[in-house]
């Protein structure tokens, strides 16, 4: 079994009656110019406390943001790739009288959820600056940052919409969460997924980042990176992971991602017996090659020994190059501290990258076929129909069922399901505003 | 580049004049109990001297002959898994006045050919001992060996049919060998493979062996292959090989076999920079496991860096267990002397194994699925169609068109084709002794 992160899984989770007669201070999401929810930091409590981004036990001080920024590093030395901050209002923080040592009663909805253990108060001054910090600028970063950041970048906008003051220190959860349909069926924190792994006797696990309802293209992206996991033999199994959380308008709602992937297998596209899906609670940052290391992270610590990265791995927009995360995974990303890839550098990973390029239908064939990736050749030597995200959402939009060889059937019944809950089959700012009202906690 | 098997890449082609004033020898085809030819010496005459079977270079003394038997390795101790013996009449060798030390000018044909450095003149004994030395037992191979071996096996008749007396000894071509068409399309020995790898700048390259025209599912296999090869990236090319000679009835003619692949990249089922056919002179022995090993020092002699072995490799009938091959590769043979798998061995191979079980049609999933080798699960969870060759044959044979979905158009043409030439798609006896009229050089 592959080791956790920093090599020891982190499980930060006490009886509830330990939150009593703390200080209370409720956890405030993260809100967008329009006042819409964009982050809620109880994800990243529960993430934490869970082990999700081990060795990371807590928020983090001023000193860490630096080292994070300035290398990617914790201040023990383990890869990390992004400020995990706790921000809060300094009214709040004057009200709650909460100082540096203290321990804290973080209230979700006003309900205690978990212990603070105050360790720095900091301002975090100029947010703007922070959040380029984090993802880079074409200056800086020219390697793989193409385009300025702005507020059209819904996790540059996350970091430029933090509150003034952070508070750095330990969480603890108070008891394990619980969680709403559907998202209690999918909830396989690491210790779970590990022992999830070992009695099932998989070997070699490919982890699959997913944030979208998986057309045919995703399909044969996962079966593929199974086999080339395997190295000479196929691999055990995929490990799908969707991260849930507050998404950019546009990608599909939490439910239907998750079940979406659940339909390949309760339809047999995959056998269960080789075929898991999970999530993990997080406000995706859209990182690009940055995403990539925490979901290498995620994952190692959920048990996978491999990662498969494809093309325009958790971007958005033209912000990063298309094969910046594959980039990384093959030469690193000096600009950002990095001189070797996250899984040969020194207090790295040790997940190990599958980077593939796109598939895309090819009716010649009959099937999908392999585009290849920057400098690869393409497998099939016909007239393929590229496949874009963007087209099947049109399609989906205008109540037109995708062709079977484009989207499973089964999938597509899972979006008309949620379709009809919410009323509309992509996240929107009401979906949002739901979602913020009810989270998936219950 | 992988190094050659042994360190060094064969080569012994010698300006035709050197034949001059030798003592002539006719290379005769061996024999099956009704005439028919079974195998001609040419084929190994050829092989030997252009590097296929590094570091062999010419045929075997009764010593070696022991070692390979005793252990599969040559006298110099690298891996070797068949006896390769030059067989004569006794007649023959007196009336040519031929004895230990002399230069022979082997004829082929009435033709100079190649020179044998006679080395060692020994007596073969009983055949059907021979025979299932080089094969294995039930009582004494029991890992892998099922059924006894009898003359409905053609590799072992080829054994068992084999003239009374050896001569040993290095062999040289009396210049290069020219090809009838198509052969000579495909004709590229083991240094020009190497070039024309290196040209294309292939990193990882897998062989594919075969002796029939491709179905879907075979090119499945390759395509799964390439990406198990790649180890986290997919691979660079397919190296088909296939091997040409005398092969049982029942199988497709050589002709169809080359131009079949061929027609998979020429039609753009792979991309021609991504695929290449080339061939073998080998009257295939059906050895399974052993004829395995042959096949990984004939590829990585010619430049290969990893080789696919599906369900029944090399085999024919029930002789050897359907997996045997896979054992070979992951545990070794130690009934045959082998105690680890090949390319784990001292003085084994350097080529890598890509170890994979079947691939069927899965209707539901609309394309062709991974149903996993021993102790493994299949990749999907329908109801499939498995794809017997035989069955194939079948259909071929009442002049019905394979649905696509099973055999590519372009390929079945390419049946058609050579069925008009022979009149009959499959190796028969007419078909046999044609090819042995014939043979594949000018």
């Amino acid at each position: 079994m592959v080791e956790p992160h920093g090599g020891r899984l982190v499980y930060n989770v006490v009886e509830p009656e330990r939150g009593a007669g703390l200080p209370g201070l409720e956890i405030k999401p993260t809100l967008g110019p329009d006042g819409a929810p964009i982050r809620n930091p109880y994800r990243e409590v529960v993430s934490i406390a869970m082990g999700f981004f081990s060795p990371v036990e807590g928020f983090m001080t001023r000193n860490e943001v630096d080292s994070v920024l300035r290398e990617r590093r914790l201040l023990s030395g383990w890869l990390f790739p992004f400020p995990l901050i706790f921000d809060v209002d300094e009214e709040d923080l004057k009200k709650a009288g909460i100082k540096e040592g203290d321990a804290v009663a973080l209230t979700l909805k006003g309900r205690p959820f978990a212990i603070l253990q105050v360790e720095e108060v900091y301002k975090l001054g100029d947010r703007k600056e922070l959040a380029d910090a984090v993802f880079g600028t074409p200056e800086k970063n020219g390697e793989v940052v193409k385009r300025r950041f702005d507020e059209k970048h819904p996790g540059w906008l996350i970091y430029r919409s933090l509150r003034q003051v952070a508070l750095a220190g330990k969480v603890w959860l108070l008891g394990q969460p619980k969680f709403r349909e559907p998202y209690s069926r999918f909830w396989m924190p690491p210790a779970a997924s590990r022992k999830y792994i070992e009695e099932r006797g998989w070997k070699i696990v490919v982890a699959h980042q997913t944030r979208n309802v998986p057309h045919v293209g995703h399909e044969m992206l996962m079966k593929a990176a199974l086999f080339s996991a395997g190295c000479g033999r196929p691999g055990d199994a995929v490990l799908v992971n969707a991260i849930i959380g507050a998404k950019r308008p546009g990608d599909y709602v939490d439910e239907a991602i998750l079940e979406g992937h659940e339909a390949l297998n309760k339809a047999g596209y995959f056998h269960p017996s080789r075929h898991v899906v999970t999530m993990t609670l997080w406000d995706m940052r859209y990182g690009g090659p940055l995403e990539s290391i925490l979901h290498g992270i995620i994952r190692q610590n959920m048990g996978a020994t491999h990662h498969m990265f494809g093309r325009d791995h958790a971007s958005v927009g033209d912000y990063y190059d298309p094969y910046a995360t594959q980039y990384l995974w093959t030469h690193g990303l000096p600009s950002y501290g990095l001189n070797e890839p996250p899984h040969l550098t020194d207090k790295g990973l040790r997940i190990r990258p599958v980077v593939l390029g796109e598939f895309a239908y090819c009716p010649t064939c009959g099937g999908y076929t392999y585009l290849g990736g920057p400098g690869e050749l393409p497998l099939c030597g016909h007239e393929v129909e590229r496949l874009s995200g963007s087209l099947l959402r049109g399609v989906v939009l205008e109540g037109l069922r995708p062709p079977r060889v484009v989207m499973r059937l089964e999938v597509y019944d899972v979006i008309v399901k949620w379709w009809r809950v919410y009323g509309y089959p992509f996240v929107n700012e009401r979906y949002l505003r739901l979602k913020e009202e009810q989270l998936e906690v219950v």
